[in-house]
């Protein structure tokens, strides 16, 4: 069996985006022990990494072991216990799976559904926390990765915390993307991946919980049925003074490419990086407006980081696609759900999100639709 | 904050092992899509490898996305319902975690518990058999690394099929160090990690499921009760014909790594990489009796890549460790659990198990030990 050698790929599909070379230099470094002084340092320096890109003073801010899905399961599964009520905004694939892990527990999710393409309707919201008393929490996702729509997280938090509910947050594509404002907005639990704006590879999932969502694990009455994602447990190696006691094992390579890709960000500057997407997102659609395709989702709630854009009349999605992967390099991703078919999702996320890169996709849309 | 530069050590503790120069260059090559076919062609050739090296033509052969634990909580969580019977043996800290897995699911666990630095005594096993009718599985830790035994896997698994149970095996340190033959001794689950004997870095966890498992899964009357662990959810990902549905981002840069170790266990041939293990024990084992420190487990059951050695009367253990370290540059092991401070733990897994590095790790030991 010979070893594998990736082929040169584009990636602007919903991610994982391209890594820089920084960051995979990084992963290449040798790999030490999961106790030794110099790695538990650089556990600190990455918690304080994340608190700048999450905008937060939250003390519990860790990356989890484990790919974004690994660290919306985190959120829900700590918060909650048998019995709860949530209500889960589902306006994309994301909701629908933040539903699927509430009844896993055993809690009951009150779905506040909207149409995908849309942000999620505060009014509902509103409407559901007064048809039912006693919720918990309200869980809903900021940028959602399969429509390219972004809802209003400060004012759904705000809503939340007049009920007295927690507020459960997918930021797997906002974060370092867009404004995320993790205490400013209150958010009480959030996750998001390493492998979108922050431009690491896949494979990590950094999480926040605020003095409220921590006080919430504290007060169980059950244990957390997951062992590996029981945060009481992770919080002693990855917190404290001194000895930190051993959980699992963690995934020493993998966060030394998230240390760098943060340092990177720290380096760019957050707002700058937001600038950034913005502009990108600009350029893209114009390009793409410039050979007659238009976007998805209307302006004022779209995201610059995922851009969905409708499959013109007659045009062969899945062939567009192939042949941009294989006559061009370039990844751009499919629509899933109810808008599979309908839409190309082009991502421009981290380091994806350069001027030259997008004009290399739209040279190459223009050639392969012939226009 | 700068980028972080780990010093240069020598992993001869519990594991991680050094990772081989070619599996971090592995590492650091191009991530690519986690859908790009290049990288569904390069699963698939894992899964083989992963074949190979567990001795099994299980076709549920994959690497979860997540260290060890997420590994033994898949099998555990898949396997079992509530108030499912397991007997679980207990001789380190990893059978205790066996059963806090099985409680979190609210199954009941039957100890079985022997000794710390014993293994698994077969006829508590079958007593405990006796005296329970209906056991769904017995679990077990085939190599203890908390321990340095080896409990007898082939004769345990016999013994639970005698009594139509299934068996969930910790693989997690004796995957490429020892003999272990799925297939042949009719293992039903088992679960192993990237960085002990494969030496890959850590972060994700090879596990296998026989067919007889497989039908377990299927014939399930609840929903697993971890979303991101169902492994019917999974399958759709690693397996299956064409289309691959999508279930989580798979940590691309990490399989490449694994892959490279795998490719690099092939080619020095199983076999040959058990014989290695056993020689450079032995070398290990007439090091250390050479500077009269004596090994804490009987020969018959010690396994050649994990070795607990005595510390001796008067001789300060934290302390030898750090100098170990500090002054050398060598990673060792601290004892766990009622171990703690009476053992040290040295390592000879994969990468880490050469003579020069046995010879190092003696010489050390001796300077620092004033021998």
């Amino acid at each position: 069996m010979p070893s594998f050698n990736p082929p040169s790929r584009l990636l602007m599909g919903p991610g994982p985006s391209d890594v820089a070379p920084r960051v995979l230099q990084a992963l290449a470094r040798p790999t030490i022990g999961h106790l030794d002084p110099a790695f538990v340092a650089m556990m600190d320096d990455l918690k304080g990494l994340l608190r700048y890109a999450f905008r937060t003073e939250n003390p519990l801010t860790v990356p989890v072991s484990a790919p974004g899905s690994a660290g919306m399961e985190t959120c829900f599964v700590n918060l909650l216990e048998p019995g709860d009520k949530v209500i889960v905004c589902i306006n994309g694939v994301f909701g629908g799976r933040m539903a699927e892990n509430v009844r896993r527990i055993g809690a009951e999710a009150i779905l506040v559904e909207d149409p995908w393409g849309k942000p999620v309707d505060l009014d509902k919201v509103r409407a559901a926390f007064a048809a039912n008393s006693g919720v918990k929490a309200l869980a809903f996702v900021h940028a959602e990765t399969s429509t390219g729509v972004e809802s209003d997280a400060q004012a759904l938090c705000a809503l939340a915390r007049e009920f007295d509910a927690l507020t459960i947050v997918d930021a797997v594509t906002s974060l370092g993307g867009i404004p995320l404002e993790v205490d400013q907005w209150g958010i009480d639990a959030l996750y998001s991946g390493s492998q979108k704006c922050l431009s690491a590879p896949p494979g990590l999932s950094p999480i926040s919980f605020s003095a409220r969502a921590v006080d919430t694990l504290k007060a169980r009455k059950s244990p957390v049925q997951s062992w590996f994602l029981d945060l009481s447990l992770v919080m002693n190696y990855w917190e404290g003074e001194g000895a930190r006691s051993y959980h699992h094992t963690a995934p020493v390579n993998a966060l030394y490419g998230l240390h760098e890709s943060l340092v990177a960000l720290q380096e760019e500057g957050l707002e700058q990086a937001w600038a950034r997407h913005q502009a990108n997102h600009v350029r893209l659609r114009d390009g793409l407006q410039g050979i007659g395709l238009e976007l998805l989702v209307e302006e004022r709630y779209r995201l610059p980081q995922l851009n969905t854009v409708v499959v013109p009349e007659g045009v062969d999605e899945a062939g567009v696609r192939k042949r941009m992967l294989g006559e061009h390099q370039i990844e751009i991703g499919a629509g899933l759900g109810s808008l599979a078919g309908k839409v190309w999702r082009i991502g421009l996320m981290g380091e994806s999100s350069r001027p030259e890169k997008v004009d290399r996709c739209v040279m190459a849309l223009t050639a392969v639709l012939g226009r």
